[in-house]
């Protein structure tokens, strides 16, 4: 490797809310987004909530030529939503599913439903000298931030997404992290997963910037967003992210972050409620690996992985409470139906002449024991899990504070 | 590194069957296993089906002045079962869930509440000079060898354990695979995850063997093992490993390996209805990297992985037939509903005099639809989700089989 060539590499990433049914002028947008995608031919193009298969099919055939290399990640019921195109071969792929993601029963919210998930694809570049290591990923929606009852989630998820980079991006040259975090620069989980993988925001790095002021990707200009949900910041809030780290001896250097205005370039219409991230990065060989003074980062990880842990401990009370009363309420429903069927052996024996009670709604009585019963059960179960892996993951922040004070 | 020191590792893993209420003899058992391992000192332990927190607890106190390192995974609504001992520090964990694991309502085969999963966990040797990469897992276990419905399940966690082996343990020097696979050594599932990863069998490479006949783990003469279930081995079978592989420049040999023979040493009963297996290990750092002849061995990969491939696309045409058949029998059942709204509107709106139908069996058949609906509705989820798992396990096996073959 003489001279230390520099690969130039542009990437692309959008939150592209592409629902069926339920985003507005879906079709119309996916075809904007493919021709644009053809137009600009970047090198790896990241997309999330790309739910319809028939969406992403139509987006590869289209793709074909500027980006032979695709890959659907599948879960949950409905899909990840996410995928990835690429100019240069995809090597491996290995998906990720967190193991808390929401409630099914907020079907509003529907976050559970959608699997999110990493997915992790690496690929080399230049015949084969560097290797990539490339997580592609959404977390679970922020829907209150005053009151934000999946806090403790998404936590868990920053928290096993840091864990997964981690373990996989070791034999990696550089590490590319494209998504919507759904999280603002400032919060714990974002600085939770940038101080426990080391990687670094392109927007922060950027030598020059193009875009939404602060870098925005969810800004009142678009006409797709909810205008009251951004209310309490009038220049947009910034969630959706690429992040960057060179693992071995690489530097990789921002020179370019563009984002999208409100609209799709040359188009009166947004790609998506999301505005797209485009980032130049410069990636070279060096002779030394580069090692950072880790000892104020390190004082800086301690911090922060102590606060998670605070609210994960937060959300495992919750959930313990809620594990308490649906188990109650399961109890209970049982009670009911054995206190009924005494009641109905009794008549049934005959000691009570006639019928002691209307059969109607005697009958209705025991079928709301047994809806109650099977709900309460489900609940049951759901938040026993809830509460393994919030304590799990406690455990594991309990871990790397231990390592961190002992062997620094 | 002068003169490569020998660093000699000796392993301990086991199916613990300790689960609360319906392993016979429990309590004492898991005390036996307790003093066995103080008295031993290994220098890793692993077990599986330790499913209560309670147990480990114990085992943890017990094991506390020998195994100073412990950790538990938690997973599912009981928990993975996986923990594991070591006498040097664990440095990091990382659960990975298998996507597909049984069918809830096979509350007899109870896996789908087990959350099984593969726990890995980092460590240092030697004062930090080589790592291990040490996942423990336990796959979906086979209830009917004849007609195996958990085939393609099993083939699916075979598929993502291999994967998640060969993503997180490339920083590693050594891999050390420990746990119950159920699956016998000449199973696709297990040759596939051998082939994918290179892993090798401590069994068929160890220099000295002592312990039941062909190295079997579930036996006849062990006093917990169901007869009938062995019947067409009379020998027994095996089905927990002890896997490894040097990533880097080391080698491992496999110097001995111990299983128990029905019951545990010095005593008349049991360790559990598995047998334990017990390794010595030889960990040379070598000058140059072993890079072993490719050629054949992916030839035997690309037939393994064509004939997984095969039986994962069985089991997803299974998986589709279900999906369809539980979405008719939801979409019956609410039509049968709207028939009954039809008819009780009728009824209301006075087309019939009095009372058409009898009031008890009308709401008991109201009731039964909601029933089916809501049963039919949560199977056609559930076998959505396992649609899409198996495709995107078939998918990726496709791309491992073209990456083969463009790029041997």
């Amino acid at each position: 490797m003489e001279g230390h060539p520099t690969l130039q590499l542009r990437i692309f990433d959008l939150n592209c809310w592409a629902i069926r049914y339920l985003s507005k002028r879906r079709q119309e947008r996916v075809q904007l987004i493919g021709d644009m995608l053809r137009r600009e031919r970047f090198d790896l193009v990241l997309l999330q909530e790309v739910w319809s298969e028939q969406d992403y099919s139509n987006l590869k055939v289209k793709l074909g030529g500027c980006y032979p290399f695709s890959h659907y990640f599948r879960s949950g019921v409905i899909g990840s939503g996410l995928c990835v195109f690429s100019r240069f071969p995809i090597l491996d792929t290995l998906l990720y599913q967190y193991s808390l993601n929401g409630y099914p029963y907020m079907l509003q919210h529907g976050d559970w439903f959608c699997g999110k998930s990493v997915g992790l694809w690496g690929r080399h570049w230049h015949g084969g000298h560097g290797r990539f290591a490339l997580p592609c990923c959404q977390l679970h929606a922020e829907y209150c931030r005053e009151k934000d009852a999946y806090l403790p989630h998404r936590l868990v998820q920053a928290w096993e997404l840091a864990q997964f980079i981690r373990h996989t991006s070791k034999a990696a040259d550089v590490v590319l992290l494209g998504g919507d975090l759904n999280m603002h620069p400032e919060d714990v989980g974002i600085r939770l997963l940038r101080s426990w993988t080391g990687l670094q925001d392109a927007f922060t790095e950027a030598t020059r910037f193009e875009g939404c002021e602060d870098g925005c990707t969810l800004v009142p200009n678009n006409c797709f967003t909810v205008k009251t949900e951004l209310m309490p910041f009038p220049l947009g809030i910034r969630i959706d992210y690429i992040l960057y780290k060179a693992v071995s001896s690489f530097t990789v250097k921002c020179e370019e972050l563009k984002t999208t205005m409100g609209t799709a370039p040359g188009t009166d219409i947004p790609f998506s409620d999301h505005e797209a991230v485009m980032a130049t990065l410069h990636i070279q060989r060096q002779g030394q690996a580069a090692g950072a003074s880790l000892s104020t980062a390190e004082l800086t990880l301690a911090d922060v992985v102590t606060e998670a842990r605070t609210e994960v401990g937060v959300g495992l009370r919750a959930a313990q409470r809620q594990r308490y009363s649906t188990g109650r309420m399961a109890v209970l429903a049982l009670l009911l139906l054995l206190l009924q069927a005494v009641a109905a052996l009794g008549a049934l024996a005959g000691l009570a002449a006639g019928q002691p009670f209307p059969k109607l709604s005697f009958s209705l009585l025991a079928f709301l024991a047994i809806g109650v019963l099977l709900l309460a059960t489900s609940l049951h179960l759901f938040h026993t899990i809830e509460v393994k892996m919030l304590q799990g993951t406690e455990e594991q922040m309990r871990m790397v504070l231990w390592a961190l004070q002992e062997h620094p």
